[in-house]
């Protein structure tokens, strides 16, 4: 269904740069059948008499009660068939778990039945946290992937969807690819498969489903299949997803693997996957020199904290990564993360940082402004749509959610102060900055009542009325 | 109400020791009308034919769906009036916390209607998250105080309340006890107050509601003050909660503040607050002498990961304090902590845990069996009540949650793969053992659909039907 043209009304917060969240008490924003942020006003402003020609018919949608209008999250990594592990990982770290968990879950989506069940269920997990985009790792499966991304394309759902090459014998016989010819190949197939759901959409760069060719990470390919695939990226022009330095294991792994490779990165510059449009998930463990590489390349970084924390890969070094002027975005990593929901992720980034402080000092410490800009414009700027989403501008996708609060009643009388849907209390004396603060850190899905991704209506709770 | 004979059937889950959970997946748990287990039947043994004389009338719960029933968390630490500042902490640590975010807020309880405002919603809250018992602070105000002690035992929740006393000039003048005599009359008359809701029980030790010196900490009270609160201990008899070496600078203020003890621990020792009956937050930074000397007063340790994190204190070393054979428990530690559940609690002792692994070694590392003895068998015996509450034990009290896991459906029409209610997907495949994870690491409080304390219902979900 077509979304009509609409005027957002009520509090609307978003961030304005890393360090500056801007908090407007009352607003309107003005989105056009297209889904395009057409105006915006702020306090004085807000008033029908000041609307533009042709929006006297638009319909409201008014934050009721306590809330606000945010952008929606950009998880730009996560694995969906690893969702029925979420939880699962005991004491193991990075290889072992794999191995342990991971590739046998992954093995059994060659069933399509089983895969429409996970991935159905993920989907809608995710747009209840309020993710409108999101970086999918497939499996190698090709019809299981194809259906992943055929489901967000009709759910509304922004993504990059990855059908995963994987063919060194650090895999399980019974779950890695035939071989290079058949890896390329079945990538081939599924990014053609994608581009087919939005052909025009494709063409112009405007569709919400992308491909995203996705070497599993360089342990898993030989050098061969990366650099077919880093041949398939210069051919197609797709993005690329994969990991690096995640855990000390895997990177003396690299080094053995890769003899000829002056670094982990090295390995993926040398097979022609270190681009603008390349996602690099993790970067516990980078030296200086990655570092620079990974500048001067241009690729981008997805921070994973809760998955870095529950596999006990590591503190990832963000103040440091942002200083260098690398782009960064969030990553909910399931199953190595144990939530889909980038708003945990925002906080686990800061306990992240919290813990390198307590080592190398207070700079370390990401700010609640810092973790929502990388929940939202980072993100953004990861999967290049800095232009188009993560923001409330004129000319951006109307990609938001309605942030609901509780208010606590003050009734003594038993029956009267029942407990307020969701988890945030709000007593009536916060400020419009507390308030934020208080979603950011014992705010969930509860709270987001509803979701829109270029102004269509993804996701709504019971409780949304519009 | 008082309750009826109740057997509850279905799975259950409780810890055994430290180190091993018992998962019992088909049991009976008779339980009388004084909220006492009386049988337990597991496996093969449930059915009626077993059951013991007398039992035939007794009403039954069973558990509807995945889930089981689990002994209701222990909270050691936290702090009533600190609720609606939760989530509000920014990048302060504990010395300018104080002074900017709790002492204006816990200062205004002096209004009675604004502490009944906030405690019947923070009552309200824990025990929703299946919290069966809990060691609060209030403020110094003996009214607020008094309030919160019988709303708990109005609603039927085990609760050590108590009123704080503070009279150095750390505090502010504006909230600060007015005298030594002043702040031992205060404490006498709601310590007295307290037992006055439950006289016989009282006396016999079996009330559920009591009462609790609390100091606040070394840097709040004067020498003077805290020997005459160990006086008002040997008198009354009653339990004993304060902090201890939470962050670097208090520790270093506690030196200039005490010259003549040798150490934090020292000085409450000096003043006859170090017994078996004292319950001491956090421990964060404790030498090898104070551990020694806690272990050999029998005073146990609150551990609060998730405030430890959120302000920047350090990762408690919980490890080598259960190696040492002290008593651990856990506590939320709002509004330093960010969350009113002790399942996140469990959750942040693990990061933590981790935290402390990537610095120190695997060993560091707990493990989910660990943090549930934790927050169960663990914190009932911080209270002293280890032979009454924490698992599941003929002649122990039915103090228990049940918990619901959500099971994902098949269907892949539109409509038929509506979310389940709550975060954790169940997908039918996994194990006894994996559910438990599962709500581990991603459930809430959606997840306890009900709680006892003692046989009698203290709250339920809309969604349980008994």
């Amino acid at each position: 269904m077509a979304p009509s043209k609409t005027i957002y009304t009520g509090p609307f917060v978003h961030s304005r740069s890393l360090k500056e969240l801007e908090i407007v008490e009352k607003g309107a924003i003005g989105v056009d059948e297209a889904g395009v942020i057409r105006f915006i006003e702020r306090g004085d402003e807000v008033g029908e008499e000041k609307r533009p020609e042709g929006w006297e018919d638009a319909e409201t949608v008014a934050v009721k009660g306590e809330g606000f209008f945010f952008p929606g999250f950009v998880d730009t990594h996560t694995h969906a068939p690893q969702h029925p592990n979420t939880g699962l990982f005991g004491k193991t770290t990075l290889l072992d778990w794999l191995q342990t968990y991971t590739f046998p879950l992954e093995s059994s989506l060659s069933s399509l039945s089983r895969a429409q069940h996970i991935y159905t269920n993920f989907v809608l997990r995710t747009l209840s946290h309020g993710t409108t985009t999101c970086c999918y790792y497939g499996t190698i499966h090709v019809p299981a992937t194809n259906f992943l991304a055929k489901l967000c394309h009709e759910r509304g759902q922004r993504a990059y969807v990855g059908r995963v090459c994987m063919n060194s014998d650090l895999s399980p016989e019974y779950y890695r690819d035939a071989g290079v010819d058949q890896a390329v190949k079945d990538s081939r197939e599924s990014i053609e498969y994608i581009r087919s759901l939005d052909p025009e959409g494709s063409k112009k760069g405007e569709a919400i489903v992308n491909p995203i060719i996705t070497p599993r990470f360089a342990p898993s390919c030989t050098s061969d299949c990366m650099a077919q695939l880093g041949a398939l990226h210069r051919e197609t022009g797709a993005h690329i997803q994969t990991h690096i330095s995640e855990n000390k294991g895997e990177i003396e792994l690299v080094k053995e693997l890769f003899p000829d490779s002056t670094s982990y990165a090295n390995v993926y510059d040398q097979a022609g996957l270190l681009t603008e449009k390349t996602i690099l998930a993790h970067a516990v463990h980078l030296t200086e020199e990655e570092k620079a590489l990974i500048k001067e390349r241009g690729s981008k970084i997805s921070h994973c904290p809760a998955s870095n924390t529950a596999l006990t890969s590591g503190c990832a070094p963000v103040r440091e990564l942002l200083e260098s002027g690398i782009i960064v975005g969030l990553g909910t990593d399931i199953s190595g993360g144990f939530s889909p929901s980038i708003l945990e992720e925002c906080r686990q980034a800061i306990w992240v940082s919290r813990f390198r402080a307590m080592n190398d000092g207070d700079d370390a410490k990401l700010s609640t402004e810092e973790v929502l800009y990388l929940a939202t414009r980072g993100g953004a700027a990861v999967v290049g749509l800095e232009d188009h989403i993560g923001g409330f501008e004129v000319g951006m996708d109307w990609d938001a959610q309605m942030v609901r609060l509780g208010v606590v009643h003050g009734g003594q009388k038993e029956g009267e102060e029942k407990l307020v849907e969701g988890p945030v209390d709000v007593f009536g004396w916060e400020s419009a900055a507390e308030k934020v603060e208080k979603w950011v850190y014992s705010g969930d899905d509860r709270n987001t009542v509803a979701v829109w991704v270029k102004g269509r209506l993804v996701h709504r709770k019971d409780s949304y009325e519009a």
